[in-house]
This record gives structure tokens, C-alpha cells and sequence, in this order.
């Protein structure tokens, strides 16, 4: 896992927490009024309707962001606003909708209120001591706003993982350059770096490497260097990809972990262990680098960044399948699937061709993936859609 | 809508597109193959079985990244790279894995190939002069992979949203001050920036204000001048809500658009327009507070920002309900749940509480809203949840 940093709150949204976070005193810290109206002895209400309301004795007015000097005894209620502190005596409030002020000393209240009606209590949100955020916590909006509430200006988060960038491939041009005949532009250096951003890292755009091995060892070190997770993607040929692997396989202490995967697209991936680092390569089509990237590489991030399982926003949603499709056994099939609603439910429609065009990631909303065992799947099944 | 800035592509993940992307290029711009193996002239392959595989000459080998110098004529085959280009003369490729290199002079092709198999061809992505992605467009990682490959370093996208936010209430206090008796830290402009920030905008925190006209009128002036879209949170009481109709109104060229709706919680909400702007008056409890951001100014946030409605990260999710749920009629109710999978379903399984406590939002990972003409939900019904 991944060091730790103090960040500013401001600052930490996404982020995850490398330390739980316990209150250091209760939440809310008094007694408030959740609604205007008058602070009452419940009790003094009790029977109360409209035909024969309550009269209660007004001493005066709770304001906001003070301790009440005020008491209220039997038969005396006081104004009170929403969010205001209940005053010594009160133990309830009456909403302002069932009272009415008969002149400034006294009121009729027509509804009774029990005992802690319309108030929130000190520790109703949290008490002092108790673990309110775990370690392993993505802070969103709501978290942020708990970490406010408690004094929180800095907090304790993972560091975003770097992940170093390398495309390869002789053919392959910067996006800068125009190709000549037999070039293409890089374009898995810029989805990488893309999606690498959009899952909480931090993008190392390493540039290109052609296919020759003593430039390839020291882009790849410049990577290991530069990167918690370094990719290389390219390399779509046989040749290529040895090349790749031998280039990796130089560094000392390094071992092969992955050489090859059982899912389509995608199965060229090779993941080589450096040191204390992971480098993947990833095969050079666009959607076989996509597809990898969500599978196998976010997960990894995930894991460095210390983020605990949870329905964060990446989760999978469901759909329906619009119509059959077939796979091969022996290998789980990504199939790419646009998203649309028919009637209610959201269905995926899959989207077919060839994995080296971008068109068909462009039109896609996610990712299905066909078990290895099975033949397909038909129209109408409920499928986990993974978001792209 | 905003008007439009010119970024750099490793600055455009999740930017919103303003001006249409047209192709100025075939994309690929030459025909390539997919696999490694032999290009070969398709016909010459016509019947090859095991038992009787076609005899080709192997005249030469494509390398990458440069148009081949070779041709392949009737009973020739060429080596071939995947993505490399295909030579004159060949018009599919067999796989590798049907080949047998019987010396370096001639291959045994085991398999037929039909014309065009294993290639794509120029323009199979997109077409020179197509319009490939619109105005309105999100950018995700393969929209910035496809900008790649048609060469824009630089594109033209709307600003970004800034958002003003201001927390009002003479009971809150900063949160790196230590609340007397009767105070409260601000939570709201910590959460909401955090929102404001997921969503895209540029939150711009201006702090607090307390309950006293012409401070909060300093203030808001402040908030019009530097956001497009100014929010100030608080004034839960009537005495507060005034107040800020009354600083808000106070403004030349100003109109309330808003006064209260019909949902629950967060019916005291308002919206003024002052000039071309939009005050948005959000009311204080943090439940309240996040789901008038949901319903109301994300929307808002949306359509300023040009974003084409679409099923992007924010798309509600469907799942089951655990529970019945019990709702007013005349208002469309929020209720937060938590999501969490029963036996392969999505289950949100509703979380009550009062709309002041914060742990309830922590709790949640969404909210599902109830038809104002529904008496409830039963437990079972597919409802849309609103990820938060």
C-alpha cells in the first residue's frame, strides 16, 4: 500500500483515508430545535387540540447561536427557531403551524408533542469517542462535511498512485506529429492517462519508445522511476511483445508474474514484477488497453490506494441484455454494451467490431463480461455492466 | 450557457465539449491488418484445408510504421505484423496460427481467408469530413483517445461553472474554530463545495455570514461577482429566511423565480435571479442542503456547462427497495438510502432520521425520490436511485 500525506480538507474530496477518524466530542454538542415554533414542557401539552388548545405563558425568545438565558417552568413556552438551543425546563417543541400567538406574553397550542418532539439531541449524530470514519473511507461529499463538523481542517489520506505511461510500437507517432503513410497517432498514452486520472491517480505520460530494446530497458527504468504502477502499451505483434518482455525481464530481481490472461480482448497482457513494482503490458488496441485497464489495472490502483470494497461510484450497474450474444469458452469475453432506457429498464445493447477501432469504445457506456464457461448470453438477461 | 476556453487534451477529461469534432482524416488512414501472419491474396487461399493446405512464396515481411516496398502477386504471401499495412496486392490475412513457415521462401496456409479478413480499412473508425463527436459531448478517456488519434492537442471546451458558496447563521462558526455553547461548525460549505467540485463547477468558498441585512448584502455582492451560480446555505428558521429574501431581493434587476417547493426535505428553498444570475437560497440541515444540490442546482450546473443530457456518471442507478416506504402526498419526498447486493440484486434498503443529522448522509449512498401523488412505495418496487 501506499504512503500516507496530510492534506487539506479542501482538498480531500475522493481521497482516501489512511486513518479513522474519531469524534472528539459529541455531535450535535446540545440540544436543538429541528423546527420554528415554541420550546415547551411536553407535558404541558398533553391533550391539547384544536377546540381546546393549551395556553402557555410566553418568557421570551431563544436566539440563535447562544445558551438560552431564559428557564421555561410548567405553563411557559418560548420562541424558539429552527436549529436553536433548547432552554433549561423545555423538553420538546411545538411547530409554529399548531400555535398562535395570542398577544406577545402567551400562546394557544392545539397539538400535543411528546417528550423529545422536534429536537435532535447531543450525540444523535455522533458521540464523542466513537469511530465515525474507517481507514479505507473515499470521502465524498457527506464525509467532507462530517470531517467539518468535527474541527477537521487537515485529514490523513493515501498518496494518489503514480502511474508511469509508455506506448511502444515503431508505426507509433505523438499525437503532435502528423503521421506519414503506415503511422498512426498514439492514442493509449492519452485514454491511459485519462482513465488513470479518473480512478484517483496521478498520470505519468512517459511518451513513446520504439521497438528497440536497449531504448525500450531505459524508458521502461525512467518508468520504474517514476511510477508506483507503470504501464506499457503496444506491442500488439509477436515480436513486439517479446521485445517488451525481454526489455522488462533485464531489470534485476524482476519475474514474470502474468504472461498472457484469459479474457478477449486483452490476452497479450503481461505483468512483470520489478523490485516492489508492478509493470503491465497491455496490448496496443484501443479496447484490448481499455479493457485491461478496467479488469485488471484498476483494481491493482485500488488496492495501492488502500480503498476499502465499497458501491463507490466505478460499481458495476444492472441491465438487461437487448439481444443474444455468443462467446467462446475458455476465456471471458468483454463485449462492449451502449446504455439506453426502454420502458423503465436500462438496457444494454451490444456493440460489435473490430477491438482495434476507437468508433466502437465512443458509442460504449460500459463493459460486459461473458464467463469462460459459458457459450453467451441471451436476450433479456440481467447483465453487471461495468462504466467506461 | 458559459462561454468556451481553449485547454489542453491532458486537461480535458470530463470537460464539456463546445464545438462539434469533425474528422479530418480517414482514421486509420491505411488498411492494416489485425493479426499477426500472412498477407495473402485472399483467392489463393480459396479450399486450403489441413489435409490440403494452399502452397504460397513468402516474398518478404511488412515492418511497422512503414508503407511495405513489396507486392504481393497470385501465389505470394508476405509476412505480416499485427497493425502493420497491407501490402499491394494482398487483400486479407491468414493467422499465424494457420501457417506453417515451410522454409523462409513458402508458407502452407492451412485455413481460407475471405477478402478483407483480418483488416480494417481506411476510414473503418471514422471518415474524413464526419462529425465525430458533438458540441455537448463529455469528454471520457476514449473521446480523449479518439481526439488523440485525429491529432488535437488542444480543444475547445465550456468553462467550467464557479460557484459561490456562502453559509449563513449566526449560530455556525468556522470549522477550525472551537464552537461555545449553542454553536455549530459550518458543515454545509464544506459539503457543498465538495459536490460543486465532483459535479464539474469551481467552488469558490466564501464563508460565513451572520444574520444581519447589510452584512449578508456586502456578501452576497461578493458572491455575484465571483460565481456564475451563487448558493447561500442556512436561514433554517423563518427569521433567517427572510433575511435572506430581503438581502437578495434588495439587489437591482432582481425577481424571485423561486419561493418554496414542493419537495421534502428542502422545501424553503429559493431561487433569485439577480441580473443573469441565479441566487440560490439552500436551506441549512445538511440533508436538505445535499438534496436541493441533487435535484435542483445540479441541473442547473448542467445546463450552464453545456452538457448534453446523457448517461454519464450521474445517471441514477435501479434497484429494489427492502422495505416499504411511507410518503406525503403533495410533495415528492427523498429519502436516503444505502445499497447493498441480496443474491445478485441491487437492494436500497431506506435510511430514516432527521434531515439535521449528518450520520444519516454518511450512512447513505443515495436517495430515492417518491411521486408527490404517491402515498409510499412497497418493499420490492424498482426505484431510481441518485447516487450521492
Amino acid at each position: 500500500m501506499l504512503d500516507t500525506e496530510e492534506i487539506r480538507l479542501d482538498q480531500a474530496l475522493n481521497r482516501v483515508l489512511s486513518e479513522p477518524i474519531v469524534a472528539t466530542e459529541d455531535l450535535p454538542s446540545f440540544t436543538r430545535s429541528t423546527v420554528d415554533g415554541y420550546a415547551v414542557r411536553a407535558r404541558n401539552t398533553f391533550g391539547a387540540t384544536e377546540s381546546l388548545p393549551s395556553l402557555l405563558e410566553v418568557v421570551g425568545e431563544v436566539v440563535m447561536g447562544q445558551p438560552p438565558s431564559i428557564e421555561v417552568k410548567p405553563g411557559q413556552a418560548a420562541r424558539m427557531p429552527t436549529g436553536g438551543m433548547l432552554p433549561t425546563g423545555a423538553d420538546g417543541v411545538v411547530m409554529v403551524e399548531y400555535t398562535e400567538e395570542l398577544d406577545r406574553r402567551s400562546v394557544a397550542v392545539s397539538r400535543s408533542v411528546h417528550p423529545l418532539e422536534n429536537v435532535i439531541q447531543p450525540g444523535d449524530d455522533f458521540r464523542a469517542g466513537q469511530e465515525v470514519l474507517q481507514a479505507g473511507t473515499r470521502l465524498r461529499a457527506q464525509e467532507i462535511g462530517l470531517l467539518a463538523g468535527l474541527g477537521r481542517t487537515r485529514v490523513k489520506v493515501r498518496r494518489r498512485p503514480k502511474v508511469a505511461i509508455i506506448s511502444s510500437g515503431d508505426e507509433i507517432v505523438p499525437v503532435e506529429r502528423k503521421p506519414r503513410f503506415g503511422e498512426l497517432r498514439d492514442i493509449n498514452s492519452h485514454s491511459l492517462a485519462a482513465m488513470v486520472a479518473h480512478w484517483g491517480g496521478k498520470p505519468q505520460q512517459l511518451g513513446l519508445v520504439p521497438d528497440h530494446l536497449a531504448t525500450m530497458q531505459a524508458k521502461c527504468e525512467e518508468a520504474l522511476t517514476r511510477g508506483d504502477i507503470c504501464l506499457i502499451s503496444g506491442g500488439s505483434s509477436v515480436g513486439s511483445r517479446d521485445l517488451t518482455l525481454e526489455a522488462l525481464t533485464s531489470f534485476e530481481d524482476s519475474e514474470v508474474l502474468v504472461h498472457g490472461v484469459a479474457i478477449s480482448p486483452g490476452k497479450p497482457t503481461l505483468l512483470v514484477r520489478v523490485g516492489a513494482k508492478g509493470f503491465w503490458g497491455i496490448p496496443g488496441h484501443v479496447t484490448s488497453a481499455m479493457v485491461v485497464f478496467h479488469v485488471l489495472v484498476r483494481p491493482f490502483m485500488s488496492y495501492l490506494s488502500g480503498d476499502s470494497p465499497s458501491l463507490e461510484q466505478g460499481q458495476p450497474v444492472r441491465a438487461r441484455l437487448s439481444r443474444n450474444v455468443a462467446s467462446k469458452q475458455g476465456r471471458e469475453d468483454f463485449v462492449r454494451v451502449r446504455l439506453r432506457e426502454e420502458d423503465g429498464n436500462l438496457m444494454a445493447e451490444p456493440i460489435f467490431g473490430e477491438s482495434a477501432l476507437i468508433s466502437t469504445l465512443v458509442q460504449a457506456d460500459g463493459l460486459i463480461g461473458i464467463h469462460r464457461h459459458a457459450e453467451g448470453l441471451y436476450a433479456g438477461e440481467s447483465v453487471e455492466v461495468i462504466r467506461i
